[in-house]
């Protein structure tokens, strides 16, 4: 946990910034597996974690927004739980460390939450994203969990978004520290990737890295030989001489602060001359973002810089071909990018995305409908302590190929008959974390290889 | 998966278990972590997956016990899907692998229950472990969440209970499967472990091989220098001369059946003479209780005689005094050994423990109420095809030790002078799994070091 001044300075800003009534912090319960007890690892609601810092299940807070009381509602544990557990520190104890004075036992909390709502003051709660966390909204205000989001405070997600936005001193030292481990990740990757070698198992070594510097993912690890598949969770194939491997993975530190890196790496450890083609082309539209991103710059624009460096290079391929602006302006490049250029990063590697990218991403106002574009997660003006994610990437996907040149999209921007020899070469991206200064950006951690030459220098190093 | 033969023999099986009315298949959703599609890895229902095999998010099932039909209601992608998953086969064609004909969509299942219901025709189900089932028997059944394990049906868990407890050849070999990787993680841990390292760095090396044999692990890891906390899944400590290491861990195979076993080694590669006493102690439990496992034989009886074992050497060391037979009898020894000797062990680490401790281990009776007692989860006696764990342990547990003093319990069995001396001792236990056969049992997996001088002959043999 950081300093309990910590926790207070950010309850008490939440409170200015948002009016009267009670703020309803839920924590996160415990995830059973395949029966009660058998429980994945422990996380915590990254807004709980925020405000609060305490790192266990069960717990709810309240914060009288009026009288500017704080109240930790959780279990105490006995001496036969020490049994099963080992000692732990007192609620009120664990309370302290968040600079929390009163805390109460759970079956308080029914009792004064309906006493508040019986003097008719509002109950403000964020959108749950745990089923668990539904149900209790079911049985202490009565919210239906079909419109328990739709029921949420906007004030709150409003007020909690303007805080977690700007990154701290301390939080930036964190989420360097966890991009610190991902790059020794995707450094371990790098040096055992081989023909012949499973996902799983090169999977199995970068995660190992997160575990062992204590912490653990921030996501499920991407470790695939079809890079073309943007969330391909699956690691079921073996590697093979020719082919690509593509590594998207970080680290969570202890405090749950995220690290988000991708690595795209020849198996055999060089890449053929058409790789290295797209490769190229990817990593311009990289250097290109990268060098965008500074205070005031609106993150759409950062994406549409990428967007039309991937044009550009993939006419030069003859894969795209016609008025590029008009292409991009259109969406045509999303046939071979059909997703977003970067993302906030923080508490969550998607940051916030629990509270809906409307509000992160977008200021309130609605996302794009259009194929590709409305999968940007961010769009709005960046501000110094925004720390977000750079990861343009080129991806040959059959189905989608097949589809658009059946629908004959684009037919003046996309030349299918050359798309068609690429369906089979996959996909690719690098991905870095950065953050915005006061007059531009700064690449958070260690340098990762990035080009041609400094993937290839490391591939397939290390002793198996 | 197995073959679909297998899938259609097990629920010919529980149509001929089970009365009139309709068996309700829940399957597991994606298990949100920080946000809703920040996702845990997906574990399936255990009992979905024994009577249907399909191993993905979203599907329900059910059964027509009168008519015999059988029908799955799940998800069908689309090509934008597949840019985020990669393509996938349709329903039909999943269904069509584990021997089912009839697919629907999701949207169809509250139709067919509230026609079901209307027909007045009973709705079996299984007690719901996971949030989002119980938001699912609400809405479409009108099952109070509170209800939910209240009201669901005692004969259809006894007829699931009846099949998964005795594993078929092809189960048996699936969990041998797990056990040999499970070996291969502890004898990971055997050649690491020594002062300096940390509890994450070994665990992470455990974990690493699971994940890298193409499974996971079949529960959160205990890797601890405090073996006489029983569930200890912080890894927060640094390894110390002097001390011992426990490792409790087991994989889970790609088709989901555990294995789980334990191993406690000397930090520095040798035991000092009070640690190997009690050692030897609770490896003489072991084998006792390791010997006693037959068809017929209660578990329960198993179980005391591993507590009659560890009773017998703590007098030899003067823990311990007075009739043992009386001490057993009445608990003095869980002082020491305050869990069960074991419990099965299939698709679940502890096998069918969502569907009742009552029905899984004790045939329908009420359980003990005895502190350690209580803990025992298979009373039953045992029958051919069950796969069970041998785990009896010594435990000195400071807090527990202070209780029971001030309570002066039990002062005719306990020496607590002499137990004052143990209080920094910690705690140490093996665990194998083991197949009950016609005649007798067999240990499964690979052998695993078990003495004093096996473990001494590895402990941190590796390179580092």
């Amino acid at each position: 946990m950081f300093d309990r001044d910590v926790y207070r300075a950010r309850r008490e800003g939440l409170r200015r910034g948002l009016g009267p009534g009670i703020a309803l912090f839920l924590g996160n319960d415990e995830s059973p597996m395949n029966y009660a007890d058998n429980t994945y690892r422990f996380r915590q609601d990254s807004s709980f974690l925020y405000y609060f810092g305490l790192d266990t299940a069960g717990l709810v807070a309240i914060i009288d927004l009026d009288e500017g009381t704080e109240t930790l509602y959780g279990p105490e544990l006995t001496v036969e739980d020490f049994v099963w557990t080992g000692p732990l520190p007192s609620l009120g104890d664990r309370a302290a460390l968040a600079g929390v004075e009163r805390v109460m036992a759970p079956a308080r909390l029914e009792e004064d939450l309906g006493r508040i709502r019986q003097a008719g003051r509002a109950v403000h709660f964020l959108p749950p994203y745990r089923p668990e966390n539904k149900l209790k909204l079911l049985a202490w205000l009565g919210v239906p969990p079909d419109r328990a989001s739709a029921e949420a405070s906007v004030p709150f997600i409003r007020a909690v978004v303007e805080q977690r936005s700007v990154k701290s001193p301390e939080e930036i030292a964190e989420i360097e520290k966890a991009v610190d481990i991902s790059v020794d990740m995707h450094l371990a990757a790098l040096r055992l990737v081989r023909p012949g070698f499973t996902e799983a198992r090169i999977a199995a070594a970068v995660h190992q890295v997160a575990l062992a510097a204590g912490g653990d993912l921030s996501f499920p690890i991407i470790a695939t030989v079809h890079g073309e598949v943007l969330h391909q969770h699956a690691q079921t194939e073996t590697l093979t001489s020719g082919g690509m491997f593509l590594l998207d993975a970080g680290a969570e530190t202890a405090l749950h602060y995220a690290g988000d890196l991708s690595t795209t790496m020849p198996v055999d450890g060089r890449f053929t001359d058409r790789q290295k083609d797209v490769y190229r082309i990817a990593l311009a539209a990289h250097e290109t973002a990268k060098s965008a991103l500074k205070p005031g710059a609106p993150h759409l624009d950062v994406h549409l810089a990428a967007c039309r460096m991937i044009a550009e290079g993939l006419k030069g391929l003859g894969l795209m071909k016609g008025d590029l602006d008009e292409a991009v302006r259109r969406g045509a490049h999303a046939l071979f990018f059909p997703c977003g250029e970067g993302h906030m990063m923080g508490l969550d590697v998607h940051d916030m995305e629990d509270l809906g990218e409307v509000y992160v991403g977008y200021e309130g106002r609605p996302k794009s409908t259009q194929f590709g574009l409305k999968s940007l997660r961010l769009a709005r003006p960046l501000r110094p302590g925004f720390v977000v994610t750079v990861e343009p990437g080129i991806y040959f996907i059959p189905q989608l190929i097949d589809q658009w040149r059946a629908e004959n999209r684009f037919p003046e921007h996309i030349d299918y008959d050359r798309v068609e020899a690429y369906k089979d070469f996959g996909g690719l991206r690098n991905e870095e974390d950065v953050l915005i200064t006061g007059n531009g950006h700064r690449v958070l951690g260690r340098k990762k290889p990035l080009t041609v030459e400094e993937i290839e220098a490391l591939v397939g190093k290390a002793d198996a």
